[in-house]
This record gives C-alpha cells, sequence and structure tokens, in this order.
C-alpha cells in the first residue's frame, strides 16, 4: 500500500465532549464520524489519556469496521489542554494509537491548531476557537515564526470571553441580584432559578463538579437570551466581545511579535508608525485573515454584533473571514496532510507535534 | 458539675487551614489552641465532615489534655462552606463530637456568623469575612431578621474582592502580559514567574488541585506589592475594594431588606426619602457598626486606602470599626454562650445552627 493511500482519523477533544471522523484518502463519499457528550477529565497528570482512548479507540474501530478498513494509517488528536495540560497524552498516546490502529503517524495538537485548520486551512492568519474555552492562534506559515497564541490559559486563569467566562459572570449578576448586591440583574437570577434552581443549592451543585467550565458554559446561552432586554447581559456580551478581540489582536502576524516573545506592541512598527511588518508577509495593503470559530458562534447576535464592532475597532487591518469548518475537519485536514506530505502548517510543539 | 462551668471548644475552618481553640469558662488563664495550615477538601456530599474531625479530634483531645480536663461541654464549629456545603457537617458532626469529646451544646456557624461574633461579639451590625474567600454577614439581632447574607458563593459564583478573587486577576493580568494582550501588567507578570516558574506551567500546576481557591489566594499579596507602581494591579484592588463595600452594603441593617428576600432596595424608606428604617433600630441618627475582618487585611495600605473610601462612599451612614477579633474569637464567644445560656445573636439555620 501506497503511503499517501488509506484512512486517516481526526479527533477533536474539547470542554463539552469528543468527536471522531474517519476518512478515506483520496477521497470517495463522507466522512464517517462519532461523537460524545462526556468530555475527558482532568486529573493529576493533567488530560487523562486512559479516558481519552476508553472512548476513542471504540469509536474509532466502529468506523473502521463500517469503512470496511483494517487500520488508519494517519491520525491528528486535537485536544483542548494539549499545550498545558497535554503531558499524559504525548506519553501515552503515541504507543497506544499505534499498537491498537495500526497508526504510522501522528499528530498532537492543541484544539486551536485543529480550529485554526478547520476554519483556514493552509493559509496564514489568526483564528480565535471559542465554546467552553478561548485561545486564540495565529501563524505566518513560517518555521520561525511558529505558532502565536493567546490565552487559553482555562477557566481561573483566562479563557476571557468563552462560554465558561460568559457564563460565570451571568452567574455572579444572578447571585448579585439574589444577594441585593450592586451590578445585579434580576433576569439572569431568573432564568438561574429556571436552570439550576434554588440559587443558594448552586455552590454544591457546581463546585463538587469535574466539569465546572462545562457547567458554567451552560448558562451562557441565557445570558444571550437576556441581553436584548437586559443591560447588565448585554454587557457582559459586549465585554466578551472585546476580550475576544483582544486575543485576536494579539495573536494576529500583522501585529509583530507579542511582550512575551521578546518583543513591547510599542515596539513594533505598526504602533510606531514605520514599515508595517505585515508588508513582509503579504506584500503592502496585505491585511492577515482573521476568523472567530466555535460553538460561542451558537450565542447568536448579541454576541456577533459587539464582536464585528470591536474586531473592526481592535484590528482595523485584518479581513474577518467566515468561520469555513469545525476543528473536527482540521483535525482530518491535518492527518490527511501527514498521510501525504503536503503539511504547510509549522510543526511547532506543544502547539503541533508531529510525533512520527 | 453546673452546665454553665467547664471548657468550650471553638473551631474556625477556612480555605486556608483549620483553627482550634480550647477555653474554661469561667476564663482563667489564655485559651488554649492549635492550628494546620491543611484545609478541609470539598468533595461530592461538600466540606468533609471526616476530614474536619480528623483534623479537630486529635487536636482537641491534645487541648483537652494540656488543660487537664476531660470533656468539652459546648462546642462551636464555624466553618467556610457551611451554609452551600454543610450538609455533611451537620450529617456527621453532632453525633461524632458527641461520643469522640462529649460535647453536650454544640452550634454549627458559618465562618461569616463567627467572623461576626469575633468583631462585633452580640451587638448588630454588619460585617464581611474577607480571607481566600468573602461573605458578609448582617444582624439587627431580632429572630424575625435573622441573618442577613451577602455573597460567600464560592470563587466561581461570587467571592468578590476575596483574596482568590484579587489573585485570580492579578494572575489574569501577569497571563495577558505574557499573551501580549490588552489589559496585563508585566510586574505581574514578573511575580508570576517569580512565585510559579514558566508562565505556561501555570495551569497544569493549577487546575489539578483541590484547594485552587486557596492557591489563587496566594498571589493576592504579590498583587498589594505590586499596587503602588502598577496601575493594573492597583485597578485590582479598587475593584476589590467596591465588590467588597458592596457586600457590606447589601447586609447592612440600615440598608432595609435586599430583594433577594422580598423587598428592592429601591422599596425601602432609605432610598426613597421616608424615615429611615435604621431608626427604628438604632434610635435617629444611630448608625450601623460595620467591619471587615479577615486575613485580607494583611494586604495592607494598597488595599485598606480605597476600601476606607467604597465604605465611606456606599454606606455613609455606617460606622466602621476596627476590627476586634478573629472567627476563632467568635467561635468560642458562641460555643461559651451556649454554655452560659447567654446567647443573643440568631439562631438561623443554616447561618447558625444551634444543634443541643
Amino acid at each position: 500500500m501506497s503511503p499517501a493511500t488509506g484512512h486517516v482519523l481526526g479527533v477533536d477533544s474539547g470542554g463539552s465532549g469528543i468527536r471522531v471522523a474517519l476518512r478515506p484518502v483520496p477521497g470517495s463519499g463522507p466522512d464517517l464520524t462519532w461523537s460524545s457528550s462526556a468530555p475527558v477529565a482532568v486529573g493529576e497528570r493533567g488530560v487523562d489519556a486512559r479516558g481519552l482512548l476508553g472512548q476513542v479507540l471504540p469509536a474509532a474501530r466502529s468506523l473502521l469496521a463500517r469503512a470496511g478498513a483494517q487500520r488508519c494509517e494517519a491520525v491528528c488528536v486535537g485536544a483542548a489542554g494539549m499545550v498545558s495540560l497535554g503531558a499524559d497524552l504525548r506519553a501515552v498516546l503515541p504507543s497506544a494509537l499505534r499498537e491498537a490502529l495500526g497508526v504510522r503517524r501522528l499528530a498532537l495538537a492543541s484544539d486551536a491548531v485543529t480550529a485554526y485548520a478547520g476554519t483556514l486551512g493552509q493559509r496564514p492568519g489568526a483564528v480565535v476557537a471559542a465554546g467552553t474555552g478561548l485561545i486564540a492562534v495565529g501563524t505566518d506559515l513560517t518555521a520561525e515564526g511558529g505558532w502565536r497564541r493567546a490565552d487559553g490559559w482555562g477557566h481561573l486563569l483566562g479563557d476571557c470571553g468563552s462560554g465558561a467566562w460568559i457564563g460565570r459572570a451571568g452567574l455572579e449578576a444572578a447571585m448579585r441580584a439574589y444577594d441585593g448586591r450592586a451590578g445585579g440583574s434580576p433576569a439572569l437570577l431568573e432564568r438561574l432559578r429556571e436552570v439550576f434552581g434554588p440559587p443558594p443549592e448552586l455552590p454544591a451543585a457546581l463546585y463538587p463538579r469535574s466539569d465546572r467550565p462545562a457547567v458554567l458554559a451552560s448558562f451562557a446561552p441565557e445570558v444571550s437570551r437576556c441581553a436584548p432586554g437586559d443591560p447588565v447581559a448585554a454587557d457582559i456580551l459586549r465585554r466578551a466581545a472585546r476580550h475576544i478581540a483582544e486575543a485576536a489582536a494579539a495573536v494576529c502576524p500583522a501585529a509583530g511579535p507579542g511582550p512575551g516573545r521578546g518583543a513591547t506592541p510599542a515596539a513594533t512598527g505598526r504602533q510606531a508608525g514605520l514599515a508595517d511588518p505585515a508588508d513582509e508577509v503579504y506584500g503592502a495593503g496585505g491585511a492577515c485573515d482573521v476568523a472567530v470559530t466555535g460553538g460561542l458562534l451558537r450565542l447568536g447576535t448579541p454576541l456577533l454584533a459587539p464582536l464585528r464592532e470591536e474586531l473592526q475597532l481592535q484590528l482595523p487591518h485584518a479581513r474577518p473571514v467566515a468561520a469555513a469548518g469545525e476543528p473536527l475537519d482540521g483535525a482530518l485536514c491535518v492527518a490527511e496532510a501527514l498521510l501525504t506530505d503536503s503539511l504547510l502548517l509549522p510543526a511547532d510543539p506543544p502547539m503541533l507535534h508531529i510525533v512520527c
């Protein structure tokens, strides 16, 4: 069998569940897909590799059987937490996937990279992947530039503007109304009662759970629903939109390197009125492709209207593009590029780690 | 032995550890004390009673032995999470303490109530207990009024202005600087590196821990240290001060009942320019005693200066008083009042539950 033909597997593991897809290469017919709403647990060793395999291996075997195939030639696993909490995945997945599925080529990617590939394919630009969590990544496709990343630090350290962030802010505003504190929203309190029951019992329902970010994010649609008539809810979505655009601005190739990587924004040409570094990448007058993708877009106009304004305000030179795909498509895209030796996206562990 | 004499035990269980004190009644000599820096875990059943007993019982036996005593006549356990996460404590502690220590009278209290008693004793007023978490309680000492409470909903739903809140905001600002996002603080990033090591490794160090609020709160002193020279850190403390005063304003007896208990602030006499309801409690011109107490005060002037301004702004009729004591003193105060049948603070479960 030629190395450029066979079946490739894409895996997308996020805060709200796992999705798996199998694709024949060269393509013929639709991808076979499987999904679960049980997110992989985060334990002492980070994202739990055995928990992920416990869902992915049976799913992959079932998809292979449906396709009448014996093995996966190439796999790309995109996972939330891959960068910061991926040690167990990196230690366990390579040999486990080789042994169980006959995998020859494997990529382990941040879910932000698979979201990027699902949205912009192998073009340069910036993508914000926003769902339960939020991370922004950008690349100019050069090996030196690698991947830039902003946020994705989880619900306690960041993920600003994410579903968990919006839901948490909405629940805080509801509890403020319950207490009679300033900044409360009676409308959100009403929604909290409807969704979770008596407010004083919410802490006991929330804190012992291992999927706290998903619980918080489950309230984000209520914030969006209240926003048209409730100034507190509308302000939460306005602030979320600002945070989302801030993350995009920090990774957009045209914006120059961030201070975390050795240069302050004030030192880049763009802010100082000198030659725009974007010109080197895109030519004079070129713009960075910027997209926001992920489940957060389902919040609709109450979020998307301020988001459009904030992107225009903070990234006036960027070209907003429609989100063309899903992280699962991106995982398939990377796996297929691995198989056909056509990967343009930069290998830059732990953002995108080409294992073999 | 008369029921009004004997040894009483006070317990203070908070996010940063447990403290226990034994007092002879009538008093002679200093209280005997014991402390541990290991907080009680929060599990599926809420605050873990066996974990608390595992520390408190050996400590109590040791203190009794030092005092040459055989039993505790009365005990007050003040615990963070008693209100929302105290089901296991309420189920297990009564019989366990009776069997192990011979306890005849027992009170289970929110740590906010013990903080109140440690600060204002048995006078009417409002107290904000601020440490790793934050809760405000107030009472006019009437049985009908009971206890008013604001916040204390934990680090994901509230505890606004607490140590965990300040530390979390400081870490977010540090990660923003690392990413090159807006709102970042290079000074706080420097402190993060010093305290926790490389920023990308912080999520893996934080999220798997069961004492996440304490980890977050451990960064609050760094925010205070940076505030004099760093506008981002100073703004975090200014916002914390505002939140602390908001919680105090919501429970201060003079402010009327909050909307969570059936009346909106706008419907009370104070806001509407009618007769001040405080007059009924304190007489015309009387003021509510308001105090902020707890470990958060150790952040010093960078927090206390804006806090003084915010209390003056939001509670102009209140009389700020120096924090006279600790939650542990309050637990002893309640236990002693139980023993001597002199309890004035209103029994109002689950804020203050007189078991026997």
